[in-house]
């Protein structure tokens, strides 16, 4: 138990850098009055939407308590309570230090790219370190209360901190979904009606949705993004701890405690906070380029990397035993396959590359083949992702078996720290550009706004691969300790029932998309009809001289958000419970792997084909083959529109998808047998 | 025995018919001699385009049967080798038919709806029995021969057939591949530069890729077709009687001798065949209306369904014994979950429902949310199947074991003499609209074939999920043969190798659609070049006073499609083997059941999505929303496009893949062990 305490210490520390990033964040000027009121308004919408969705959710919270409490344990509803209430304060004080930061980086702009990227940063820092400090400072204060002052033993420990990993994912799934709905209605109500009826540009000050746009930027891409990678990350953590208890002699591991086996995966996440925090020093640019902040990101992620390679090394050797190297082969494996997978995720949506050409030459001849090419694009990418995937499981479970899969996912997932504050200053620089288009600055300001975020989009490509491949594995190793839990020795593909579980799980995934993507839709056209009233009923309002009511299109963004993230929330929860039930553990065994299965493989072709229509447009927007307004262009609009519910609505929302319905069924497990 | 003879008897009834409605077809008048110059033009293009076609496969062809020989059996190659042939020789006479057939129903049509039903309907009556009836002779007589003429045990003799599968599939995929691509290539690019830049109608005379596009038609829609289901017929009688063999004792039957078991599922599909002629002389219409044609459908495949399950009642009765009253029911819920899965297919692809209304909704707001409804209508229609299809499973297993799977794969297919020929003459319908267009009838007939295509369409429903859900339960069939032919007595999910399988298997078919639809945009693409050189090197031609040189995009066509199908179609091959030989013969179980699952689920999204875009266009067309020309009618057009791959040749071919993929894992099994 020694080395235990590295552990909430890492967390603390990191919230420690956590806070001194937003206190830095707060200092920086926030410019004009105008874009004071512009931010102001967006960070309103922002956290009216924010605490309406939470207070939404509360109900749904108190009653899975209250079923957790009475059907299966009362420490497992504590466990679940205090990882849904961190994960809803980790998106909360992320979206807000964004909210902060977007005008301050449109601000620091004035002084140059690399001032408007330090800001930016420093609140995606914020984000990065506040969810993985909260998330392993609550588990390892869970595991140490349960340890140290209930008559608890180790396994049963373990098992009620599986309630912190449920409570997380399901924050996390209402978070994303609910978010996604609400910046994609915004998004493509906004260019329906703005760009393609009125003619007016995007992020113009007269369209009454462009502040929903920019709120649904927060709400979707930054807090929904928090809850998300929280929950892959304790998830992850967790999975891991449990297949140390119920498959550790499985794997032949002679002469290592048990414990020692529980505490690694925490161990390697609490120095990965260390390691991300290290990595952000080197995340600086003195030089107004954006190679120069593309090569510091890449330079401070492969310090993060190594960093935690060489800790995750010490901390086998010391804990495990160096004849265990197996252990620590499996956990680079892990960590390896992520970082290839982000490669291949930026070599199928970055625009310089061949796969997204092949869609910007495919626009020269209209929409209906720009959308082939990127269906084709998006389909042919997910073949790479499987083979790193199965090089790395294959490799892991020959290391250190089942336990070796799991320790790959927190490989992958260890410097979140980092990777996430990547991903997550790009939408701030995304809304600072907003802010600079409303608040009119001069053109070189959104334009270093627009290169911060393009640099955003392709780095960013490096973390959905972590996020993806980690989701994975993480719900492989739950599906694991499901089998354990409702002791299935053996799941036999021929027996009918499996199969059946199987063809069921894999549908799931399809209609979680088409829910959500009927959702954006829905909820796009309430935008369009309110946008187009107000255009017709307020004078005005065209030539600069009256007001849009920005609040409506907030209101009707959130209700519809709130209204339609029940539906696919509740499938998530209700059909592992209901196939557990009716057709037994079995086939609930069967259902799990078909959902990573396709979930995992729809994921990447949502996320790949949506990002590289979107690049597909950017490209064509930088002056290629006509420019904006072309035939290409509108051809490439289109594309981007059909690919933003798939990017940022439906895709990310599988990776916690397929772990939810892996908690639930473990953690409801009791009840099937 | 005695029975048995009732097999070539009745399938040699079913060639006889087919060649009685030929000939009666053949007697129909072709009308003016501009009709029969354009007949013949795309007569020449498509048996052109038939014999490059096998010309192409001869070489894989030999090359396969050399290796089945000496790796194999001889025994197994002389069944590939007869599959194979008949395969495309019902392809061949069935295309002959419809390419006779089309300018016969245009000229049919000035005497009125019902006479030209008539004559078109002849023509899916030749493919529908020519299918058929080739493939249960070709059986029964092999199966004869074996048995008699060789030392062979029944048990061996059952499995050499599973070469007359294999070549089956083989042929079937390149052909629905080929012809998909080709048909696909040439109506996508007929379109983007008639429709689109030049502003001609469809099937303007003037497009050089006109003549190209009704070839495309008669390629990939009918002999494609041909092929395909001729696959999943004989596929499905053969898997059972590999289940028959390996399966019975453990499905509990006592008393039964084996060879009962398996003469039963060919018994079934020869009386399905005189019930599927019955069922034809109730396909008659003497009104001139398009309800009555419906109608007239509705009560021919009803009469073949009901005779075909009071036959397999007395088969059963009679071979089994009546106490084993669970095989005829496995049968029959083979049959009515096919039925059921047709009206889901049709309920979310016809206008007159809420799904395909919802995007005609949508197409309003523009192409990109009439695509967002259109995939999210698609991936929603593909829960309904599954849960069809589970419960088909379920009661078939659980009154007859894996046997009882694979049985009520037969009784979904029993009738496809009937479901085919439906589904047949609706591109014949199709072909007679062009030609009416391009020899300039008068209005009314093209109002006429327009009406009998979007008859055909609407019941070609049924027909399609006859066909998907037998692909998935021969599939699965096939499997279970497999993992007795590798002697593997449990397919643990636990074990990582058969979990890496399932992934691999359940990207495949992503992978596959990537090539079929990368295909059809390059193939597009040198067409719309093609045509673009025309219009502008030919003076001319746009005022009709030239003609173009509809060869070359016919050639084009041809070389594309005949260069595109080899990568697809030897994946489908190659992937099985390379995991068996590397990974090992539990993966490839993994890969058989990943592929199945997600395999049967993107062609139902890809059918539905396709059937639904293509129909809201259709329902624009008839007046609605601003009819031709408007905003929507653009709209729906580039949703239709988008879709035009997804239902005429990714999707379609994906049942093929999945079959063909536990036929060659199932024929190879002897080297992997």
């Amino acid at each position: 138990m020694d080395l235990f305490i590295l552990v909430p210490i890492c967390a603390f520390i990191g919230l420690l850098f956590a806070a001194y990033s937003y206190m830095v964040l707060k200092r920086e000027e926030e410019g004009s009055d105008l874009m004071k009121k512009i931010a102001g308004a967006i960070r309103l919408g922002a956290m009216v939407y924010l605490k309406r969705q939470y207070t939404a959710i509360l109900v749904f919270m108190i009653a899975m308590a209250i079923v957790l409490a009475l059907a299966i344990n009362p420490f497992t509803a504590v466990c679940f309570i205090v990882g849904a209430s961190l994960s809803a304060l980790a998106g909360y004080i992320g979206m807000k230090a964004a909210t902060y930061a977007n005008v301050r980086t449109t601000n620091a702009a004035k002084k140059g790219m690399a001032n408007a990227f330090r800001v930016s940063y420093s609140s995606g820092t914020v984000m990065g370190l506040i969810v993985v400090g909260l998330g392993l400072l609550g588990l390892s204060v869970l595991f140490y209360a349960f340890s140290s002052f209930t008559a608890l033993t180790l396994a049963d420990t373990v098992n009620v901190l599986f309630g912190f990993s449920l409570g997380a994912s399901s924050i996390a799934l209402f978070a994303r979904v609910g978010g996604g709905i609400f910046t994609k209605a915004a998004d493509v109500g906004a260019d329906l009606v703005g760009k393609v009826e009125a003619g007016i540009p995007e992020d113009d000050p007269r369209n009454p949705a462009v502040i929903a746009d920019n709120v649904g930027d927060n709400v979707g891409d930054i807090a929904g993004m928090g809850a998300d990678l929280y929950e892959s990350y304790v998830g992850s953590v967790i999975a891991t701890m449990g297949l140390a208890v119920v498959a550790s002699i499985a794997a032949g591991f002679v002469n290592v405690p048990v414990q020692n086996l529980v505490l690694l995966p925490m161990l390697i996440a609490a120095l990965g906070i260390i390691a991300s925090i290290i990595g952000t020093f080197f995340v600086r640019s003195s030089k107004n380029e954006s190679s120069a902040i593309h090569k510091a990101f890449n330079i401070g992620t492969l310090t993060s990397l190594v960093l935690t390679v060489i800790a995750t090394w010490w901390l086998v050797d010391t804990l495990i035993g160096p004849q265990y190297i197996g252990v620590f082969i499996a956990t680079v494996a892990g960590l390896v396959a992520g970082f290839l997978i982000g490669l291949v995720t930026e070599y199928y949506t970055s625009y310089e590359r061949p796969p997204t050409q092949r869609i910007v030459k495919a626009a020269e001849t209209g929409a209906a083949t720009d959308i082939i090419t990127g269906l084709a694009v998006g389909f042919e990418s997910t073949i790479w992702p499987v083979i790193i995937i199965v090089a790395a499981i294959l490799i892991a479970a020959n290391q250190a078996g089942l336990y070796g899969i799991a320790l790959a996912g927190v490989g992958m997932l260890a410097t979140l720290g980092i990777t996430l504050s990547v991903d997550a200053y790009g939408p701030v620089a995304d809304n600072a550009g907003g802010i600079a288009e409303m608040s009119h600055q001069e053109k070189g300001i959104r334009e270093i706004t627009d290169t911060l975020d393009s640099v955003g989009n392709t780095t960013a490509a490096i973390g959905k691969g972590f996020a993806i491949g980690g989701a994975a594995l993480t719900a492989l190793a739950l599906f694991a300790v499901y089998t354990q839990a409702v002791s299935l020795q053996v799941v036999d593909m021929l027996d009918p029932i499996v199969f059946v579980g199987i063809l069921i799980g894999a549908v799931l995934p399809f209609l979680f998309c088409s829910f959500a993507m009927t959702a954006v839709g829905r909820a796009a056209g309430y935008i369009v009809e309110e946008v187009r009233r107000q255009f017709k009923q307020i004078p005005g309002l065209m030539e600069g001289k009256a007001e849009p009511d920005y609040d409506s299109c907030i209101t009707i963004s959130t209700n519809a958000a709130l209204k339609q993230m029940i539906a696919p929330g509740l499938m998530a929860i209700i059909a592992p419970v209901l196939v557990g039930l009716t057709l037994g553990t079995a086939a609930l065994a069967g259902l799990l792997v078909g959902s990573i299965s396709t979930g995992f493989i729809v994921a990447i072709m949502m996320a790949n084909a949506g990002g590289a229509w979107d690049n597909t447009k950017k490209y064509i927007e930088a002056g290629h083959l006509g420019g904006k307004g072309s035939f290409a262009h509108k051809a490439a609009v289109t594309g981007d529109t059909v690919g933003d519910p798939f990017k940022d609505t439906a895709g990310p929302a599988l990776n916690i998808l397929l772990k939810l319905m892996s908690i639930v069924s473990l953690v409801f497990a009791p009840i099937f047998i």
